[in-house]
């Protein structure tokens, strides 16, 4: 039986400000902090051993990775970090409150650029200084690799090659893996996982800071998922995700 | 021009109370934690840019890493552990306060295991809880590479081919690299590099927290060395340490 554990970072300074992060480097918010802190206490109650880790390069989520593992006294575990874990990248919405663009294009738009499956927001400039090619995190991607906007399928398309050729061969060769990343990079795992429709995924919130476990048999055929937590805080936050791109 | 950043962990818990730490997994002090940041502080402001970082086993020294890669922005640099990065085992010493086995044995005894060169304190017990093995992160070890004390000599003869076959190799393909370590791993690195005796690395005493830069031409030939920081602040540093064996 193999072991895997999904982490959505907590939040962090442009959540609690509503704006669309995607790409951009925002740091985990005091709050958020405490969320991955307390994912690693319950993680290690539980007894839970991963030998390895994945996470993205983005901050919040290798904070997030970090502070679990300092919690669960396994900071010495190998951890690789690759930019398909990274976030969907939200093009031209990158740095909006997520509120006004709400009240700007309507609840149904901004609902469609956050949730459609295969229509991405506008991208950013191929000249832009926010363009990720200027960032030296990414100077060893091929320049067809560096997304300038995605939609969900775009962050399938890149997180599943990832998950075949480096997290699962670390799974069925370890037993037990943790990867800490974000709302839809998990989300792409899980739809790919469970086979999910387009419908069904784009109405699953993968709650923050609640460890996601999904269980294979030695076959990696997927078994079962469950969260680790209070069934009713689980569910709040879920909704709280859900509600987030409606008007403030 | 190859550039290596060595940074020795600040005051963990135990060097607070001056008790002998070698293999045991104390976390820094707080004290410990503000000079990580403050190391990091440093390096951004003087524009390092390491592209892949090294580290022990032991948390005292990730935590000094992954806290100086936040001050510089680089917290998704590939970081690779290994346990020929750690402080020299102290054997029965361990957990002692420094300046009681002063005073029991002497200062010359408390020196001469600190510092002889291949004289090494009295084992742990094969059986001892304490011994490494029992330990899950040296799982991966052979038996006869797990210490139950150790010299500097014996420290050099495990760390030296760590950087031979993963360090040196890694520097000169990505032109600048950080080690995040220990006083006796470090003291090793530095006695290798610069040819030094045994009576001269003896007395060579590695600041905490201020980074060691060492420079290397393109044939991997030692250039020279420097510290990073304020002369004054330094001298007192390596004071400082050279004091701690001594009766409080």
């Amino acid at each position: 039986m193999y072991k895997l554990i999904l982490l959505r970072h907590g939040q962090s300074e442009w959540n609690k400000e509503n704006r669309f992060t995607g790409w951009k480097d925002v740091g985990l918010s005091e709050q958020g902090v405490e969320e991955a802190k307390k994912a690693g206490l319950v993680l290690k109650e539980q007894g839970f051993n991963p030998k390895i880790a994945f996470t993205s390069y983005l901050n919040r989520a290798i904070k997030t990775l970090w502070l679990t593992l300092e919690e669960m006294d396994m900071m010495w575990i190998p951890v690789y970090n690759s930019w398909r874990l990274n976030e969907k990248h939200y093009g031209m919405l990158q740095g909006l409150n997520k509120a006004e663009t709400a009240q700007k294009y309507g609840d149904e738009q901004v609902l469609l650029w956050r949730r459609s499956f295969d229509k991405p927001p506008p991208p950013i400039a191929e000249d832009s200084p926010l363009n990720a090619k200027f960032d030296p995190r990414y100077a060893e991607l091929k320049d067809k690799d560096i997304p300038r906007t995605e939609s969900l399928k775009d962050v399938i398309d890149r997180m599943v090659p990832y998950w075949e050729e480096e997290i699962r061969p670390a799974l069925q060769e370890h037993g037990e893996v943790l990867v800490a990343a974000h709302g839809n990079s998990l989300r792409a795992a899980v739809k790919y996982f469970k086979n999910m429709s387009k419908d069904e995924i784009l109405k699953f919130n993968i709650p923050t800071g609640i460890p996601y476990i999904f269980e294979f048999d030695e076959n990696m055929n997927f078994v079962k998922d469950y969260f680790i937590g209070d069934p009713e805080e689980i569910r709040k936050l879920m909704e709280q995700v859900a509600n987030q791109a409606k008007k403030a």
